[in-house]
């Protein structure tokens, strides 16, 4: 019978030595060392989590801040490393959301479905 | 190399076939089985759910909506039951915890610490 904590950690080196993670490293530090690129970078975070938490509240979001976030993506879309920093982020995601979703299937199954005959 | 998907059908197939995941499985089976205990259960799940989304959403919750709250885990609490499943759920759920670290460490890594000395 296969370990859970063995099977995460072959899980975690599959994921740490994959193309996918090793090429958002590359990109992750190419617009970190690049300090005009780095603070873009941290702007539009911060702009897109502030929006998050305020959509989360409940609060609502003023016309002018969402015209600031757009202007913010624009910005950071014409940076040729930040917006393939974004790129490889999608792709690990994509991954990442499948691996979540292929894992926690037995739970789904059990709780997804309890009316359903089982013959 | 090992390769991603791969490595998630095994921890899948591990937690699949865990003790925890089959003790879940068959405290789950046992209320659902018994129909005033489904009942109490699932009307425990929607008490919870409803109150977590109106803190998410930001919304006040009044006194009354705590006390009522209050009486139906204390209710659950007594059904031997339920009890025994919630008690299954928080084991597994360590578990699922405990992988999720594991495997986001990576990710963790990249993004936690941007301003740490590489050498």
């Amino acid at each position: 019978m296969p370990n859970i904590y063995d099977s995460a950690y072959d899980l975690e080196k599959a994921i740490r030595e994959s193309d996918e993670f090793k090429n958002l490293q590359v990109a992750y530090e190419a617009v970190m060392a690049d300090e005009s690129a780095k603070q873009m970078f941290d702007n539009f975070r911060d702009t897109q989590m502030s929006l998050q938490e305020k959509q989360m509240q409940g609060q609502e979001i003023t016309e002018e801040e969402v015209q600031k976030a757009q202007q913010v993506v624009e910005l950071v879309q014409q940076h040729s490393e930040i917006s393939k920093l974004m790129e490889e982020e999608q792709r690990l995601n994509t991954v990442i959301n499948d691996v979540s979703r292929i894992i926690t299937a037995p739970l789904e199954e059990l709780y997804g479905s309890p009316e359903e005959p089982t013959e």
